[in-house]
């Protein structure tokens, strides 16, 4: 196995497929339905979520690259990534879920480059260690050649009842640093996660894997032929997705394939610890940029926040000023046309906010 | 005394002073040194503090207006009072405390009018029933003529420390409904306080008294020649005025004039009940805007906040949405360059912001 600390270099034959969708409902109102979470710096870098997967992946494919994205982002992805080849970005004409949509871009490689390996990585996570995510994602680009279906498994660094996990069985002869996967669990609850935890053998799920097109539609023929019959027929003949999109399933790949493929022994896991994190929410997005030295974390301009014997986040994205007074692990948001204000531990509950401001009939704010 | 329920009707001769002064920072970023709490409408009525302050007072003294006024707010006070006659705003040349601002007042009104009756009432505060204020009023002013010095003794509602109280002595003979002042006591610990209302004798010093000019004037002159006489000067000749105001001593009338004139058994009260508050904070003026049947107030429009599980004030100035998720007792205040977020429980410390925004260099936010 590489280790972190060697120079990152292109894979030979390797693709790049990033799922761009998702409205990120929890980080209302800096993730919006017209410019999600993955368009949007979160972390202050200067860069979109969507541009930093891209940076980070690009010293592995070079130029192969899939985008999948909804048709509504098409424009604002192309912008974002000017450096995409035409013909990078495959834009799905209405939501269909994860399988529809990773599964087109598999379709499309298979008839393109039948040596290819592809990887999928959704636009709107964080890593922080670039070369321990390029080894690991190398390794698993090793044993997906020889027909695994391969997730990257996260060490967790807390017993978190947010993520799925995955089992770990034996390793994998001849692949040093992938292990065999005994089964995907559902977000579990916390103890349950302490449990994991104790045992070594779990890691968290980040939907990242590795895999052949052709074994990836293969394993999916297997429990629906003719979604997997109909994702090629798409792909060697494109003027037909319009038409056809609708009729595709609406489900997840984790559901359709991994799930059944890691029951039937089929799946492997690489190990890996490189700083990942999914910024599911306000309370995540704090723990993320937390500096030990600061009591208030600002995302933005630290001149315009007035903390007074306060904890938390605050955003400024508007220029104005904000005073916060007494109030631990306190979450505020001001754009320019809504304002939030939450705590660390409600910050789940904002996509409530989100679903009450579209029956309110302020869909133009959500 | 005249009942609650009688109309309220000009006094002869009476004459509403109205020193309008003060930053009001403790309702920052409502208030603000350039356009402070008592021109701002903080109920919600369409009228400013100060123009609800004229419409109580108009109907008790007609056109008999004297408002004392930094000069920063003098053009302010005559847009938002457009009905006063010409020479009914005397601009102060700079802030010298409510001794020299009234005492000014007094000394005018003594020269242009030897019968009057002057009633001095911020312009900031607040008042539920005007009637009874009114029939106070009128009470007052039968005492004022015989030479007392009348304050108006609010009956406290609960033991504040926030205010300083009133010990009333014996009733005043042939003057139903006044009692004799037998102190002014500061503001008191709770404790105290608690003390103080089980004995009935006690009465929030709201600073609201009735007077004629010469007897304030002759009791300031007892404590201070010079500084009465300073003012009678000007009033003779107001050519003056800028030239002798630095020079006049700055202290707050209850110091120079009405302690000293209660300890010398000069001073009466008349007890009333007609819903004072002085907005102090935002504590204060979420309970001054409470509604039982509304978990979160708003001094605004309510269908900008979205509030769930919280309680507390949201005053949105903006037009922008608003939302609040899980958390007491906040205070939300949106205006287009600040945006304060606190508690009811920490209201009085945001004069902290202000004077950090001051240090900061950032004045033209206070």
């Amino acid at each position: 196995m590489t280790s972190a600390s060697d120079p990152v270099t292109a894979i030979d034959g390797f693709w790049a497929v990033i799922p761009a969708g998702g409205a990120g409902t929890r980080l209302w109102p800096l993730s919006r339905s017209s410019s999600p979470k993955f368009l949007r710096d979160l972390t202050g870098s200067g860069r979109s979520l969507l541009q930093e997967t891209y940076d980070r992946l690009a010293p592995l494919v070079g130029d192969r690259f899939l985008v999948v994205t909804g048709a509504a982002h098409r424009d604002a992805v192309a912008d974002q990534l000017d450096r995409l080849e035409d013909g990078s970005i495959l834009a799905e004409p209405s939501p269909r879920d994860s399988m529809a949509a990773i599964g087109l871009a598999a379709a499309l490689l298979e008839r393109s480059d039948p040596d290819a390996v592809m990887g999928s990585f959704a636009a709107d996570h964080v890593i922080a260690d670039q070369a321990a995510f390029g080894a690991a994602v190398a390794t698993a680009t090793a044993a997906a050649r020889d027909g695994w279906l391969v997730t990257l498994g996260i060490d967790p660094t807390f017993p978190s009842s947010a993520f799925g996990y995955i089992h770990l069985g034996d390793g994998l002869d001849g692949h040093d640093g992938t292990y065999r996967v005994v089964e995907f669990v559902e977000k579990p609850s916390t103890e349950v996660a302490e449990s994991y935890l104790a045992t070594g053998r779990y890691r968290w799920n980040a939907g990242m894997f590795v895999v052949r097109p052709t074994v990836l539609l293969d394993l999916l023929a297997e429990g629906d032929p003719a979604f997997a019959a109909e994702l090629r027929a798409i792909a060697a003949d494109p003027s037909q997705l319009d038409e056809a999109w609708p009729r595709l399933p609406k489900i997840a790949l984790d559901h359709a394939v991994a799930e059944p493929a890691a029951a039937a022994g089929r799946v492997v896991t690489v190990p890996a610890s490189f700083g990942w994190d999914d910024i599911g929410d306000f309370d995540s997005l704090a723990t993320l940029l937390a500096d030990p030295s600061v009591a208030t974390t600002v995302l933005g301009d630290d001149a315009l926040v007035h903390a007074l014997d306060s904890t938390g986040l605050v955003v400024p994205r508007t220029g104005r000023t904000i005073a916060v007074v007494g109030l631990d692990d306190v979450v505020v948001v001001d754009t320019e046309d809504a304002v939030l204000v939450t705590t660390r531990a409600r910050a789940q509950e904002v996509k409530q906010i989100v679903a009450a401001l579209k029956e309110s009939g302020r869909a133009d704010l959500t």
